[in-house]
């Protein structure tokens, strides 16, 4: 490789998870480590276009770890899916020093990042933040395995007032195109039933599953509801087609909505967040770019961003069984 | 006194609120210190119309302290409300040989007690459990503590999202008639606005609130909406009435629900109702009726449940200004 | 009054406890609604000597309510214990135009506040903060709450592994003079028996009482130790004592240590520092020195610090009893 | 396979571990999905030896996923350890009809089963409990992942008064002859140093460390150790060595202990008890014996028992250098 780095721009971009600045600490951490300069980039694409940059030394990431959020703020940006936003971009990052980037964010940030490169040659390595664990290329997303957490915890507290009033609950969770948060924290909490948008059970199999439900005896049900099920039905009409064919339930709805992507994050966020940091930075080093870093059996590796966006993840059939074993 | 209570009967009735649990324990382990037999009553008055009692000695209560909901589950019982079903249930009471009963439960809960005592004589004494603290006579009612650190944690989260996009969110808890779960919370979460049942300020002042706010530089808002406010909006039309009038904000709405009557007790809410459960049973022993255990300058109280459910417990006005001058 | 105040400066003092941020935050906020000028004092009074300031307004306290120990760091200082290190102090204060003192921490801290207001009439206001509640004229200390919960919630988690063992656990709780911890803490957590600084029971009660508790056919016991406790041994030593004369048990010792000054404050700790706060500013403009801003009843009051330092809070024997009834 | 099961019996053995119920609840389940009977064995081999069984429907295990500890307790036997104890408790197995075994535990327990097997041919598969993830043929054993939970949130409180008061603080954690807690937990809550039994760097390490911390201007810093680290001495002699060598140091212990055992467990637990045990079964069923269940790149997987307890897991290298990175 002929280009030395220099100068790296770390920033994060489309929905928050946590984890980030635990993946933002790597990265300053490791640019330190190696000694090499590292720049912090606000709000994104659009902090990138607006120059919103801050140098960042070891001790500028101090105690963030576990902070939910990102301290170097998300935004989407229009402009920069304009060719004019994108040269302004690369002019700020010239006029910066910075020659080599990490972007944190899901596929719609690696999309932006994979046409960047091509149009400007800047070398950028993606670290996949997002709770949906719904990129091509890891095993888990940064924020994933938090969310899941975060969901179980509260299940757990709305089982114990369900089951103090023998009442069914549809709970919502994140998800409109991919039902892994729903599926893993659904097993998780014990649900009755799982709705996910990688699968249309119908809604005959649902009354069926809850009618047998009531009747071996059990004195609440959850029923975990992805955002993107497929039933035609939101969860709200959900409560309500049930109540109509199932008057023997008392049902209620509860949609946890934004808190799923708050929180500090897990252990296991925290060092996987760690591990990511310091491998985009090496990769960057090594003259590598349009890179993913995930991990795949408790490995580190590096995946094309083009097959990462592409490439589809795919609900786990076996957990998906086992889930309908639990509820026998 | 002339009747000698001999075995009591204990149960929950209305929503559930955490510290139930705790306070059966306290009822039931309490009757085992005094060598008096006690009645666990199943899913309320409508339990005790249906005779559904078991005993409950010190051992059946091990290990529920610290779990949300209620072992003895709760109930609505429309036949309660008739003479018929209350008939039914002093002779079920008479037939089980129960002779006092300790009520955990609400204001509606309450007045049934006022009406059946009245109507049969049985002496009987209320414990506040709901987490709304509605209830005059007491400063905290049980599960009001725990309901609080379940509001500011979610906050917490939702504060970490909301400050990485610079979003204004309307959060909407528990409290038809009520504010003082949507003021403390509030106040804890360090909320820029409140919203309560108690007080209309007007949808200008809730602008003008978050123009200041906005101008002073903060990156993000939250605004906590008791579900009674009195704007005449609900959470979703106050999300809309400010993205009109307030477009430089994008607001969010989330509604916790029920989430707030579960989980695992605080050690306020473990200790309140251990300290309830004594003195609720005592009361009975020293041949007290129709009286409602309470604490108030953290000593325990007796109140007659007529005051309790006909008093009225009012906004705490220091506390309204406390969180006015927070949001400088 | 003839001093008219202009700037505060506000310090924490001692041993940390969850709040202390919460109530900088709404001492600094207070100021800044009132007005005048706000300075931060780093580490104590240490910092105080050598003019470790920094001012304060309304955004730099965003963020912080809920996080644990504090931003303005503490410190012991031998320095001010001499007549020189007050009067370098003083100086100080002077040179940075700062009129008037609020110094958050415990009784150490606050016999410090009284001598040098006595010596150079500087107008000082306390805010209790110490997670040991032994501070006379307030019915809570901030940060006590959070203790409470920290201490169940890591007991929670022994039995846990207790009662699937069957085994003893010994857990030592801080509190060298007070038991307040220990006590509701204790309660709170179901222990089978609780050792305080303030009654010495005997080695042969608790003896008998673990032999009760064996008895009666419980899986698992705690036994919660205050740091301070009167049986002459230390927490190891209780074990090696109850394992010798009573061979039946298998123990084991849990020291919680530190992590109980920590943690995100609970919402009532983050509500009694945001009331104290206020208050204590107010108290200042009122032209009042050498108060303690407390709760009693739910209401804010103001006691003399010379008193809140020579009282004694007192055990409460009403929870010892009720403490009692729960382990029959 | 000759051999048709139609009765398993699930036990619990050695230290408990955050999981064991989910995956007890999981057998019980796949049990009854399966339609062959299921026992319940109390406190593992010796409740096995003394004939401590009680069958177990899919409602038995409601409401526990969601636990710490065992609800079928767990133990160590001696006896089990003689040929006539085996024998006894083969007895037993042949009295109830047990013909499959699920024994959920570590590598003692797996020594166990191996020998039973050898000896009496009843078929048996393992289920790796055990936070301190030291078990071959699974990249996670059951616990780890909560256990790593319970330690970053309470060194996360620690950070904080370490952080107040400028201290270092020893934080001891599980691991006699591992340090995967250790190190995973070292680098998830930002220690600034590890020590693990796998690897001596030596004391002169952690002093020079220790003074490139202080002056890299860090505020606070902790250590964490492992039970079983290799310096030659336990955390209070580290603590002191430390203070005589570096006396800018104020330094601190804090031994988490059995804490870790406890807990509810995270999801991640829990969805991996309910695959494991449903793997389990299968195995069972298929005519399989000494085999561990496992999880390797997401998938479940089979390990001959014998290579689980022979093979030894290694420290993972990466992450002892990503930690060194972290802590520039």
């Amino acid at each position: 490789m002929t280009v030395e780095i220099k100068k790296i721009g770390v920033f994060t971009s489309g929905g928050d998870s946590p984890g980030m600045n635990a993946a933002i600490r790597s990265v300053v951490r490791t640019c330190a480590y190696m000694k090499i300069d590292c720049m912090g980039i606000y709000r994104g694409y659009q902090g990138m276009i607006e120059g919103d940059f801050k140098p960042m030394d070891a001790r500028s990431v101090n105690n963030i770890i576990n902070k939910g959020g990102t301290i170097l703020k998300s935004a989407r940006s229009m402009e920069f899916q304009t060719k004019e936003g994108r040269k302004k971009a690369y002019d700020q990052l010239q006029a910066a020093g910075i020659d080599g980037l990490v972007v944190i964010g899901g596929d719609g940030s690696f999309t932006g990042a994979l046409i960047f490169h091509k149009e400007y040659n800047v070398p950028i390595i993606g670290i996949p933040g997002t709770i949906d664990n719904d990129i091509f290329g890891t095993t888990y997303t940064l924020g994933f395995d938090t969310a899941l957490n975060t969901v179980v915890e509260v299940i757990d507290k709305i089982r114990d007032t369900a089951s103090s009033h023998n009442r069914l609950f549809f709970v919502e969770v994140m998800g409109r195109d991919v039902g892994h948060i729903a599926l893993n924290a659904g097993v998780g909490a014990g649900a009755e039933e799982i709705l996910i948008p990688e699968e249309n059970l119908g809604l005959e199999r649902l009354l069926e599953s809850l009618k047998r439900s009531k009747a071996s005896g059990k004195s609440s049900s959850i029923v975990v509801v992805a955002e993107g099920d497929k039933t035609g039905k939101n969860v709200f009409e959900l409560k309500e087609y049930v109540e109509e064919h199932l008057p023997i339930y008392d049902c209620r709805v509860s949609v946890l909505g934004h808190m799923q992507r708050g929180g500090s994050p897990s252990c296991f966020d925290r060092v996987l967040a760690s591990r990511m940091g310091v491998r985009a930075v090496e990769a960057l080093l090594e003259g590598k770019s349009s890179l993913m870093v995930g991990i795949q059996d408790n490995k580190i590796t590096l995946t094309p961003i083009s097959k990462a966006i592409k490439g589809h993840t795919k609900i786990d059939k076996e957990l998906m069984r086992v889930s309908d074993i639990m509820t026998v």
